[in-house]
């Protein structure tokens, strides 16, 4: 089988292709095993009997049923579902967004494929440009994301010692340059694996130098703020224009629907719908459906303050 | 904002995006309109009760919702379903399959991004490789998916006129020359969009061609065979070793589950999987939930022929 530069690269055995075959194997294969590496959630029989009941609604209503299963969905998801996302986000932090700025993707994974790819790699006048990390480690599934090389750059953070145990780790802002070449800032808070989470003074400054800089500041929020909140500290949610912030549902109980949702400028949310459309088509209508009267009602932000 | 070249290309208009905007919002707007076109299901109420008493059994065994909504599958999708799948083609085919033949996908577009990306586009050479479309016009959503440029290659058709309205258009094999560039085959069964299905007779001339020159022939079977089995003649369905038969849920009813199903032999559906976790992390658990059992009992077929 002759494969192309892209074969070559995406299907070769990566960091992510081992993890998930692990992870995969283990729970299904071993469906009582507790187990809690690699990002998957834990059950927790409370939440889960809020999306039983939410289902059991879906099936009651032929329309909303028909509408779970039978209908493509516009290339930005479901309309509805948008404008409660982003009327919560509103009412909450008091961020400026409309539907304009939510867009949903299969998961959180293949939202960053898109944005990641949307924003650095080969330019139209032949340079590379790169998704500059200011934290590391950072998550193993980035690291194969880029469709060329020399993708991403990190800068080595500033270790602070409590004993031989335990120690945390900061951007250190006195080495992080950004470069001509440099096409985002990408963090994840929590930061996947360690659990780290950036202090609101640090996003502030990363936020600053992005913004100096003109390019954005992606926060991938898949285990944080505002929900599922796996975090034991009171840091504050950050969005603003030049932040997109990925949000997932996974983290809340629900990998199997497949659900990102992208909270952006609606310049980008457009560029990245349509990227979307032509990698997915559209988006499944389960996570969406499930969690939809969730955010109407503010539930979503209660249920990962106080059950996750 | 600075797009890469992936950015310029995927994030502009594009035709499946002008159709899936129209598409979406029609149906979400006028739930009611009776909408045919773009590929969107009719809505068949003994079709949808089978879905939905498939549903009800999945939310009274707290196991099987757990599965649905909180576990990620492995990299190739469900082992069960896999297993499911193979052994029913393999039943009522006589195709020589197991479990390692078979991939899930989010979708069929997908499962045809990642196909096409893999064989064709940019070699490690520095050449360039093409999918090659025996019978133009194809379906609208293939054009936009190519990371390169002059991704796809056709061959005009031959067209026989019946009278003025009606017409039928084949393969012209007199035309038809594998070169040295072409990656792969590709047709849609029944073809995308005007309906016409390539005889048995074609499709084995096709299956020769690409053998002899050691590309794979792939088969869209989105509309078709073996299910949902919209065509209205007894063309009989096709997959050897060397064919890569792409699969959907889509046209049964479901296109808001999101599920494709590639059929094909285990190294391509090895590279596949692999290729897949990377872009999308893992696929949704909502079709394979839903329609396991229907391949169990064959009654996916059934359905198909009677019902849909």
């Amino acid at each position: 089988m002759k494969l192309s530069q892209f074969g070559e690269k995406f299907s070769g055995l990566t960091g992510i292709v081992e993890l998930m075959d692990d992870l995969g194997g283990a729970l299904n294969e071993n469906p009582e095993m507790i187990f809690m590496g690699g990002g998957n959630p834990a059950r927790i029989a409370e939440v889960e009997s809020v999306f039983r009941s939410r289902l059991e609604a879906i099936i009651k209503d032929s329309n909303k049923l028909h509408s779970l299963m039978g209908i493509y969905q516009s290339p930005q998801g479901d309309k509805e579902f948008l404008t409660e996302v982003a009327a919560l986000l509103r009412r909450q932090f008091g961020w400026r967004l409309t539907a304009k700025n939510i867009a949903i993707s299969n998961g959180s994974q293949p939202a960053f494929f898109i944005l990641y790819n949307m924003l650095a790699g080969s330019m139209s006048d032949g340079s590379q440009r790169s998704i500059h990390l200011p934290l590391a480690p950072e998550y193993i599934g980035y690291s194969d994301i880029g469709l060329s090389d020399s993708f991403f750059t990190a800068t080595r953070p500033e270790i602070e010692m409590f004993n031989d145990d335990l120690f945390k780790y900061r951007v250190d802002f006195s080495k992080l340059a950004i470069q001509k070449e440099t096409a985002a800032l990408c963090v994840s808070r929590p930061t996947n694996p360690t659990g780290n989470v950036l202090t609101d003074s640090e996003v502030e400054q990363l936020d600053e130098l992005a913004g100096r800089a003109k390019i954005p500041l992606i926060i991938d929020g898949a285990y944080g703020l505002p929900f599922p909140s796996i975090l034991f500290n009171d840091a504050r949610p950050h969005w603003n224009e030049n932040t997109i912030l990925v949000l997932s549902l996974s983290k809340l109980g629900l990998p199997g629907v497949r659900t990102g949702i992208v909270v952006a400028n609606d310049e980008i949310v457009n560029a990245f719908s349509n990227a979307n459309t032509v990698v997915s088509l559209a988006n499944g209508n389960l996570g969406p459906s499930l969690v939809k009267e969730l955010f109407k009602s503010g539930k979503i932000l209660s249920l990962s303050n106080d059950r996750v």
